[in-house]
Protein backbone atom coordinates (compact mmCIF):
# COMPACT_ATOMS: atom_id res chain seq x y z
CA UNK A 1 0.00 0.00 0.00
CA UNK A 2 2.58 2.85 -0.82
CA UNK A 3 -0.17 5.47 -1.01
CA UNK A 4 -1.13 4.98 2.61
CA UNK A 5 2.88 4.86 3.42
CA UNK A 6 3.08 8.55 1.35
CA UNK A 7 0.13 9.92 3.60
CA UNK A 8 1.78 8.80 6.49
CA UNK A 9 5.20 10.51 5.15
CA UNK A 10 3.29 13.29 4.96
CA UNK A 11 2.06 13.36 8.13
CA UNK A 12 5.07 13.01 10.03
CA UNK A 13 6.90 16.15 7.86
CA UNK A 14 3.67 17.97 8.98
CA UNK A 15 4.94 17.06 12.50
CA UNK A 16 8.23 17.83 11.99
CA UNK A 17 7.69 21.01 10.76
CA UNK A 18 5.15 21.88 13.69
CA UNK A 19 8.39 20.83 15.95
CA UNK A 20 10.52 23.52 14.23
CA UNK A 21 7.73 26.21 14.57
CA UNK A 22 7.45 25.60 18.36
CA UNK A 23 11.37 26.17 18.68
CA UNK A 24 11.43 29.46 16.20
CA UNK A 25 8.01 31.02 18.38
CA UNK A 26 9.97 30.05 21.89
CA UNK A 27 13.40 31.67 20.49
CA UNK A 28 11.51 34.57 19.78
CA UNK A 29 9.34 35.07 22.72
CA UNK A 30 12.55 34.56 25.19
CA UNK A 31 14.15 36.79 23.29
CA UNK A 32 12.01 39.63 23.51
CA UNK A 33 11.24 38.61 27.49
CA UNK A 34 15.08 38.33 27.76
CA UNK A 35 15.73 41.86 26.38
CA UNK A 36 12.44 43.31 28.61
CA UNK A 37 14.20 41.75 32.08
CA UNK A 38 18.14 41.94 30.89
CA UNK A 39 18.27 38.45 31.60
CA UNK A 40 21.47 37.22 30.50
CA UNK A 41 21.03 33.33 30.97
CA UNK A 42 18.17 33.62 28.93
CA UNK A 43 19.72 35.06 25.87
CA UNK A 44 22.33 32.27 25.75
CA UNK A 45 19.10 29.86 25.52
CA UNK A 46 18.29 32.13 22.84
CA UNK A 47 21.29 30.94 21.16
CA UNK A 48 20.93 27.29 22.12
CA UNK A 49 17.46 27.12 20.49
CA UNK A 50 18.60 28.06 17.40
CA UNK A 51 21.42 25.31 16.81
CA UNK A 52 18.56 23.29 17.12
CA UNK A 53 16.33 25.25 14.61
CA UNK A 54 19.40 24.56 12.56
CA UNK A 55 19.61 21.00 12.86
CA UNK A 56 15.47 20.78 12.60
CA UNK A 57 15.73 23.00 9.18
CA UNK A 58 18.38 20.54 7.76
CA UNK A 59 16.45 17.61 8.84
CA UNK A 60 13.23 18.90 7.24
CA UNK A 61 14.36 19.91 4.15
CA UNK A 62 16.15 16.43 3.55
CA UNK A 63 12.97 14.74 4.00
CA UNK A 64 10.95 16.96 1.79
CA UNK A 65 13.64 15.95 -0.82
CA UNK A 66 13.34 12.56 0.07
CA UNK A 67 9.44 12.28 -0.60
CA UNK A 68 9.86 14.70 -3.47
CA UNK A 69 12.65 12.24 -5.22
CA UNK A 70 10.93 8.95 -4.25
CA UNK A 71 7.21 9.52 -4.10
CA UNK A 72 6.60 12.32 -6.93
CA UNK A 73 3.78 13.48 -5.77
CA UNK A 74 1.67 15.26 -8.19
CA UNK A 75 -1.13 18.91 -7.38
CA UNK A 76 -2.26 19.35 -3.78
CA UNK A 77 0.74 16.93 -2.03
CA UNK A 78 3.26 18.37 -4.14
CA UNK A 79 2.31 21.91 -3.38
CA UNK A 80 2.37 21.36 0.15
CA UNK A 81 5.71 19.43 0.27
CA UNK A 82 6.81 22.98 -1.61
CA UNK A 83 4.87 25.13 1.05
CA UNK A 84 7.20 22.99 3.85
CA UNK A 85 10.40 23.61 1.90
CA UNK A 86 9.67 27.63 1.89
CA UNK A 87 7.86 27.93 5.27
CA UNK A 88 11.02 26.03 6.88
CA UNK A 89 13.48 28.60 5.38
CA UNK A 90 11.05 31.35 7.32
CA UNK A 91 10.99 29.77 10.03
CA UNK A 92 14.86 29.66 10.58
CA UNK A 93 15.28 33.18 9.76
CA UNK A 94 12.89 33.96 12.83
CA UNK A 95 15.42 31.88 14.55
CA UNK A 96 18.22 34.20 13.51
CA UNK A 97 16.03 37.11 14.41
CA UNK A 98 15.85 35.85 18.06
CA UNK A 99 19.21 35.40 17.76
CA UNK A 100 20.11 38.82 16.91
CA UNK A 101 17.61 40.08 19.44
CA UNK A 102 19.18 38.07 21.96
CA UNK A 103 22.90 39.32 20.93
CA UNK A 104 21.45 42.59 21.37
CA UNK A 105 20.50 41.96 24.97
CA UNK A 106 23.98 40.33 25.95
CA UNK A 107 25.81 43.60 24.42
CA UNK A 108 23.09 45.81 26.77
CA UNK A 109 24.57 44.22 29.67
CA UNK A 110 27.53 46.25 29.70
CA UNK A 111 25.43 49.54 29.68
CA UNK A 112 23.49 51.10 32.69
CA UNK A 113 19.98 50.07 32.11
CA UNK A 114 17.40 52.93 31.18
CA UNK A 115 13.49 53.65 30.25
CA UNK A 116 13.00 54.18 26.60
CA UNK A 117 9.50 55.53 25.64
CA UNK A 118 8.65 52.68 23.62
CA UNK A 119 6.68 49.54 24.11
CA UNK A 120 8.82 46.60 22.71
CA UNK A 121 6.81 44.23 24.90
CA UNK A 122 3.42 45.13 23.16
CA UNK A 123 5.33 44.31 20.02
CA UNK A 124 6.76 41.30 20.62
CA UNK A 125 3.74 39.63 21.81
CA UNK A 126 1.61 40.68 18.61
CA UNK A 127 4.88 38.93 16.32
CA UNK A 128 4.22 36.40 18.79
CA UNK A 129 0.81 35.85 17.51
CA UNK A 130 1.49 36.27 14.15
CA UNK A 131 3.35 33.43 14.50
CA UNK A 132 1.47 31.23 15.67
CA UNK A 133 -1.42 32.18 13.85
CA UNK A 134 0.31 31.38 11.09
CA UNK A 135 1.46 27.52 12.22
CA UNK A 136 -2.49 27.76 13.40
CA UNK A 137 -3.56 28.19 10.08
CA UNK A 138 -1.18 25.24 8.65
CA UNK A 139 -1.95 23.24 10.99
CA UNK A 140 -5.73 23.44 10.48
CA UNK A 141 -5.54 24.35 6.72
CA UNK A 142 -7.68 27.51 7.59
CA UNK A 143 -6.94 30.04 5.05
CA UNK A 144 -9.26 32.97 7.13
CA UNK A 145 -7.33 32.52 9.34
CA UNK A 146 -3.96 32.83 7.43
CA UNK A 147 -5.18 36.52 6.36
CA UNK A 148 -5.03 37.72 9.85
CA UNK A 149 -2.00 37.22 9.97
CA UNK A 150 -1.13 39.60 6.93
CA UNK A 151 -3.72 42.16 7.83
CA UNK A 152 -1.59 42.39 11.38
CA UNK A 153 1.75 42.88 9.50
CA UNK A 154 0.77 46.62 8.86
CA UNK A 155 -0.05 47.10 12.24
CA UNK A 156 4.11 46.02 13.37
CA UNK A 157 5.10 48.07 9.88
CA UNK A 158 3.60 50.94 12.02
CA UNK A 159 4.83 50.56 15.27
CA UNK A 160 8.65 49.96 14.01
CA UNK A 161 8.03 53.33 12.10
CA UNK A 162 6.47 54.80 15.47
CA UNK A 163 9.26 53.61 17.76
CA UNK A 164 12.67 54.23 15.53
CA UNK A 165 10.62 58.38 15.11
CA UNK A 166 10.68 57.99 18.49
CA UNK A 167 14.08 57.18 19.34
CA UNK A 168 15.55 59.44 17.18
CA UNK A 169 14.60 62.23 18.92
CA UNK A 170 15.48 60.45 22.05
CA UNK A 171 18.94 60.52 20.62
CA UNK A 172 18.83 64.04 19.41
CA UNK A 173 17.89 65.17 23.02
CA UNK A 174 20.53 62.91 24.61
CA UNK A 175 23.11 61.46 23.27
CA UNK A 176 24.38 59.57 26.78
CA UNK A 177 21.76 56.93 25.36
CA UNK A 178 22.74 56.39 21.80
CA UNK A 179 24.01 53.13 22.43
CA UNK A 180 20.55 51.91 24.37
CA UNK A 181 18.39 53.70 22.03
CA UNK A 182 20.28 52.02 18.74
CA UNK A 183 19.78 48.89 20.28
CA UNK A 184 15.93 49.36 20.92
CA UNK A 185 15.92 50.31 17.09
CA UNK A 186 17.72 47.44 16.04
CA UNK A 187 15.39 45.33 17.97
CA UNK A 188 11.94 46.97 16.98
CA UNK A 189 13.81 46.20 13.14
CA UNK A 190 14.27 42.35 14.03
CA UNK A 191 10.62 42.38 15.27
CA UNK A 192 9.29 43.45 12.43
CA UNK A 193 11.53 41.62 9.67
CA UNK A 194 10.38 38.12 12.24
CA UNK A 195 6.94 39.46 11.34
CA UNK A 196 7.58 39.72 7.94
CA UNK A 197 8.32 36.05 8.34
CA UNK A 198 5.05 34.89 9.73
CA UNK A 199 3.56 36.53 6.89
CA UNK A 200 5.20 34.63 4.32
CA UNK A 201 4.06 31.75 6.30
CA UNK A 202 0.73 32.62 6.14
CA UNK A 203 1.13 33.69 2.40
CA UNK A 204 2.70 29.93 1.87
CA UNK A 205 -0.35 28.62 3.83
CA UNK A 206 -2.77 30.37 1.03
CA UNK A 207 -1.04 29.26 -1.52
CA UNK A 208 -0.91 25.40 -0.19
CA UNK A 209 -4.64 25.81 0.50
CA UNK A 210 -5.98 27.60 -2.86
CA UNK A 211 -3.22 27.06 -5.08
CA UNK A 212 -3.22 30.47 -5.84
CA UNK A 213 -0.01 32.57 -5.38
CA UNK A 214 -0.76 35.37 -3.55
CA UNK A 215 2.70 36.85 -2.41
CA UNK A 216 2.90 39.69 -5.00
CA UNK A 217 -0.89 40.19 -5.35
CA UNK A 218 -0.87 41.02 -1.53
CA UNK A 219 2.36 42.72 -1.62
CA UNK A 220 0.99 45.57 -3.88
CA UNK A 221 -1.52 46.19 -1.53
CA UNK A 222 0.56 46.54 1.69
CA UNK A 223 4.17 46.53 0.75
CA UNK A 224 4.56 44.39 4.10
CA UNK A 225 7.37 42.80 2.77
CA UNK A 226 9.51 45.48 2.69
CA UNK A 227 10.09 47.62 5.69
CA UNK A 228 9.29 51.24 5.63
CA UNK A 229 8.19 51.63 2.54
CA UNK A 230 5.64 54.00 3.56
CA UNK A 231 6.94 56.42 5.18
CA UNK A 232 10.45 56.54 6.21
CA UNK A 233 11.05 57.59 8.72
CA UNK A 234 14.33 59.60 9.00
CA UNK B 1 11.26 13.15 -27.05
CA UNK B 2 10.04 14.14 -24.09
CA UNK B 3 13.29 14.32 -22.27
CA UNK B 4 14.96 16.60 -24.65
CA UNK B 5 11.76 18.78 -24.26
CA UNK B 6 12.41 18.33 -20.88
CA UNK B 7 16.28 19.52 -20.63
CA UNK B 8 15.02 22.74 -22.99
CA UNK B 9 12.42 23.34 -20.23
CA UNK B 10 14.91 23.28 -17.53
CA UNK B 11 17.79 25.85 -19.71
CA UNK B 12 14.88 27.61 -20.13
CA UNK B 13 14.48 27.56 -16.15
CA UNK B 14 17.90 28.80 -15.51
CA UNK B 15 17.59 31.72 -18.61
CA UNK B 16 14.90 33.22 -16.50
CA UNK B 17 16.60 32.66 -13.22
CA UNK B 18 19.86 34.55 -14.77
CA UNK B 19 17.02 37.54 -16.15
CA UNK B 20 16.02 37.71 -12.39
CA UNK B 21 19.40 37.58 -10.79
CA UNK B 22 20.15 40.90 -13.22
CA UNK B 23 17.44 42.96 -12.12
CA UNK B 24 18.24 42.05 -8.41
CA UNK B 25 21.88 43.07 -9.06
CA UNK B 26 21.33 45.68 -10.91
CA UNK B 27 18.84 47.36 -8.04
CA UNK B 28 21.07 46.61 -5.65
CA UNK B 29 24.53 48.35 -7.23
CA UNK B 30 21.86 51.39 -8.59
CA UNK B 31 20.37 51.64 -5.20
CA UNK B 32 24.28 52.26 -3.19
CA UNK B 33 25.11 54.31 -6.40
CA UNK B 34 21.84 56.34 -5.76
CA UNK B 35 22.41 56.99 -2.00
CA UNK B 36 26.11 58.15 -2.31
CA UNK B 37 25.41 60.64 -5.13
CA UNK B 38 22.19 61.90 -3.41
CA UNK B 39 19.78 60.98 -6.59
CA UNK B 40 16.41 61.05 -5.41
CA UNK B 41 15.78 59.69 -9.16
CA UNK B 42 17.93 56.88 -9.28
CA UNK B 43 15.89 55.55 -6.37
CA UNK B 44 12.69 55.56 -7.62
CA UNK B 45 13.87 53.64 -10.63
CA UNK B 46 15.29 50.98 -7.75
CA UNK B 47 11.65 51.17 -6.70
CA UNK B 48 10.42 50.41 -10.03
CA UNK B 49 12.92 48.10 -10.58
CA UNK B 50 11.96 45.83 -7.78
CA UNK B 51 7.96 45.75 -9.22
CA UNK B 52 9.98 44.34 -12.25
CA UNK B 53 11.67 41.71 -9.40
CA UNK B 54 8.64 40.43 -7.81
CA UNK B 55 6.91 39.81 -10.96
CA UNK B 56 9.94 37.41 -12.50
CA UNK B 57 9.73 35.73 -8.81
CA UNK B 58 5.96 34.23 -9.49
CA UNK B 59 7.16 34.04 -13.03
CA UNK B 60 10.48 31.57 -11.85
CA UNK B 61 8.39 29.70 -9.07
CA UNK B 62 5.58 28.78 -11.54
CA UNK B 63 7.90 27.34 -13.96
CA UNK B 64 9.75 25.39 -11.31
CA UNK B 65 6.47 23.85 -10.14
CA UNK B 66 5.33 23.09 -13.39
CA UNK B 67 8.09 21.16 -13.91
CA UNK B 68 7.79 19.60 -10.47
CA UNK B 69 4.53 18.46 -11.71
CA UNK B 70 4.25 17.60 -14.78
CA UNK B 71 7.99 16.00 -15.11
CA UNK B 72 8.99 14.69 -11.99
CA UNK B 73 12.38 14.91 -11.88
CA UNK B 74 14.92 12.74 -9.75
CA UNK B 75 18.19 12.59 -8.68
CA UNK B 76 20.24 15.43 -9.92
CA UNK B 77 17.58 18.00 -11.99
CA UNK B 78 14.73 17.53 -9.10
CA UNK B 79 18.26 18.95 -7.10
CA UNK B 80 18.54 22.06 -9.49
CA UNK B 81 15.25 22.65 -9.47
CA UNK B 82 14.99 23.05 -5.58
CA UNK B 83 18.02 25.27 -5.74
CA UNK B 84 16.32 27.48 -8.56
CA UNK B 85 13.30 27.93 -5.77
CA UNK B 86 14.91 28.81 -3.14
CA UNK B 87 17.69 30.99 -5.26
CA UNK B 88 14.90 32.53 -6.56
CA UNK B 89 13.30 33.78 -3.18
CA UNK B 90 16.76 35.03 -1.80
CA UNK B 91 17.48 37.43 -5.51
CA UNK B 92 13.91 38.47 -3.98
CA UNK B 93 15.23 39.54 -0.75
CA UNK B 94 18.10 41.17 -2.79
CA UNK B 95 15.59 43.58 -4.23
CA UNK B 96 13.92 44.25 -0.89
CA UNK B 97 16.83 45.22 0.50
CA UNK B 98 18.19 47.43 -2.66
CA UNK B 99 14.19 49.03 -2.05
CA UNK B 100 15.28 49.73 1.86
CA UNK B 101 18.32 51.50 0.37
CA UNK B 102 16.75 53.42 -2.05
CA UNK B 103 13.65 54.65 0.52
CA UNK B 104 16.83 55.59 2.65
CA UNK B 105 18.65 57.95 0.03
CA UNK B 106 14.46 58.98 -0.76
CA UNK B 107 13.91 60.48 3.03
CA UNK B 108 17.51 62.10 3.76
CA UNK B 109 17.14 64.08 0.63
CA UNK B 110 15.02 66.56 2.92
CA UNK B 111 18.16 66.62 5.10
CA UNK B 112 21.69 68.29 5.29
CA UNK B 113 23.88 66.26 3.25
CA UNK B 114 27.28 65.43 5.47
CA UNK B 115 30.30 63.44 4.99
CA UNK B 116 30.44 60.48 7.64
CA UNK B 117 33.39 58.60 8.13
CA UNK B 118 32.28 55.52 6.67
CA UNK B 119 33.36 53.29 3.19
CA UNK B 120 29.66 52.39 2.10
CA UNK B 121 31.13 52.60 -1.42
CA UNK B 122 33.48 49.83 -1.11
CA UNK B 123 31.07 47.65 1.04
CA UNK B 124 28.65 47.77 -1.88
CA UNK B 125 31.27 46.88 -4.43
CA UNK B 126 31.83 43.65 -2.46
CA UNK B 127 28.60 42.86 -1.89
CA UNK B 128 27.89 43.40 -6.00
CA UNK B 129 30.99 41.31 -6.55
CA UNK B 130 29.21 38.46 -4.39
CA UNK B 131 26.11 38.55 -6.11
CA UNK B 132 27.79 38.30 -9.44
CA UNK B 133 30.16 35.48 -8.34
CA UNK B 134 27.27 33.49 -6.72
CA UNK B 135 25.45 34.10 -9.87
CA UNK B 136 28.59 32.76 -11.92
CA UNK B 137 28.96 30.30 -9.89
CA UNK B 138 25.50 29.14 -10.91
CA UNK B 139 26.22 29.52 -14.23
CA UNK B 140 28.94 27.67 -14.68
CA UNK B 141 28.08 25.13 -12.19
CA UNK B 142 31.52 26.28 -10.62
CA UNK B 143 31.64 25.17 -6.57
CA UNK B 144 34.83 26.55 -5.95
CA UNK B 145 33.85 29.97 -7.13
CA UNK B 146 30.75 29.31 -4.75
CA UNK B 147 32.81 29.01 -1.80
CA UNK B 148 34.81 32.26 -2.22
CA UNK B 149 31.27 34.06 -1.76
CA UNK B 150 31.23 32.14 1.37
CA UNK B 151 34.58 33.55 2.66
CA UNK B 152 33.53 37.36 1.55
CA UNK B 153 30.89 37.28 3.74
CA UNK B 154 33.13 37.57 6.93
CA UNK B 155 34.78 40.48 5.30
CA UNK B 156 31.43 42.40 5.20
CA UNK B 157 30.04 41.23 8.64
CA UNK B 158 33.28 42.46 9.51
CA UNK B 159 32.64 45.77 7.68
CA UNK B 160 29.08 46.13 9.03
CA UNK B 161 30.17 46.01 12.58
CA UNK B 162 33.22 48.48 12.36
CA UNK B 163 30.40 51.08 10.43
CA UNK B 164 28.27 51.02 13.22
CA UNK B 165 30.77 51.44 15.95
CA UNK B 166 31.97 54.47 13.96
CA UNK B 167 28.74 55.87 13.59
CA UNK B 168 27.56 54.89 17.72
CA UNK B 169 30.59 57.00 18.61
CA UNK B 170 29.26 60.00 15.51
CA UNK B 171 25.76 60.19 16.98
CA UNK B 172 27.22 60.67 20.88
CA UNK B 173 29.86 63.18 19.63
CA UNK B 174 27.52 65.06 17.38
CA UNK B 175 23.32 64.16 18.31
CA UNK B 176 22.68 67.04 15.28
CA UNK B 177 23.30 64.58 12.92
CA UNK B 178 21.66 61.51 14.18
CA UNK B 179 19.29 60.74 11.24
CA UNK B 180 22.01 60.53 8.79
CA UNK B 181 24.01 58.77 10.94
CA UNK B 182 21.23 56.12 11.82
CA UNK B 183 20.52 56.29 7.61
CA UNK B 184 24.04 54.99 7.61
CA UNK B 185 24.24 52.09 10.03
CA UNK B 186 20.58 50.53 8.60
CA UNK B 187 21.75 51.12 4.94
CA UNK B 188 25.01 49.12 6.12
CA UNK B 189 22.73 46.50 7.69
CA UNK B 190 20.79 46.16 4.52
CA UNK B 191 24.13 45.84 2.68
CA UNK B 192 24.97 43.15 5.39
CA UNK B 193 21.46 41.37 4.93
CA UNK B 194 22.01 41.21 0.90
CA UNK B 195 25.88 39.53 1.54
CA UNK B 196 24.09 37.13 3.55
CA UNK B 197 21.47 36.27 0.27
CA UNK B 198 24.34 36.11 -1.48
CA UNK B 199 25.81 33.49 0.38
CA UNK B 200 22.68 31.78 0.74
CA UNK B 201 22.46 31.92 -2.85
CA UNK B 202 26.39 30.21 -3.17
CA UNK B 203 25.56 27.40 -0.93
CA UNK B 204 22.74 26.42 -2.50
CA UNK B 205 24.43 26.15 -5.86
CA UNK B 206 27.29 23.87 -3.69
CA UNK B 207 23.76 22.19 -2.58
CA UNK B 208 23.22 21.73 -6.75
CA UNK B 209 26.70 20.56 -7.81
CA UNK B 210 27.32 18.18 -4.96
CA UNK B 211 24.13 17.07 -3.06
CA UNK B 212 25.47 18.06 0.14
CA UNK B 213 23.51 20.19 2.43
CA UNK B 214 26.73 22.69 3.46
CA UNK B 215 24.27 25.20 5.24
CA UNK B 216 24.56 24.83 8.97
CA UNK B 217 27.89 23.00 8.16
CA UNK B 218 29.64 26.42 7.24
CA UNK B 219 27.26 28.61 9.46
CA UNK B 220 28.66 26.42 12.29
CA UNK B 221 32.32 28.16 11.34
CA UNK B 222 31.60 31.81 10.35
CA UNK B 223 27.95 32.67 11.84
CA UNK B 224 27.75 34.30 8.53
CA UNK B 225 23.86 33.94 8.19
CA UNK B 226 23.15 35.70 11.69
CA UNK B 227 24.04 39.14 11.65
CA UNK B 228 26.63 40.99 14.46
CA UNK B 229 26.73 37.36 16.30
CA UNK B 230 30.58 37.32 17.59
CA UNK B 231 30.80 41.49 18.23
CA UNK B 232 28.00 42.88 19.17
CA UNK B 233 28.45 46.48 18.58
CA UNK B 234 26.86 48.59 20.95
Amino acid sequence: MPRIHFQQQLVALKDKLLAMAALSQQALEFSVEAYLSRDIGLSNHVQEIEAAINAAETDVDEMAYDLLAKEQPMAIDLRFILSVIKINGDLERIGDQSTNIAARTIALGALPGIQLPVDIKTMGSKVGIMIRRAIQALLEGDSKLAESVLAMDDEIDDMNKAIQAELVEVMKQHPEVAEQSLNAIIISRNLERAADHATNIAEDVIFWIRGNDVRHKFSMIDAGSVEDRHLPIV
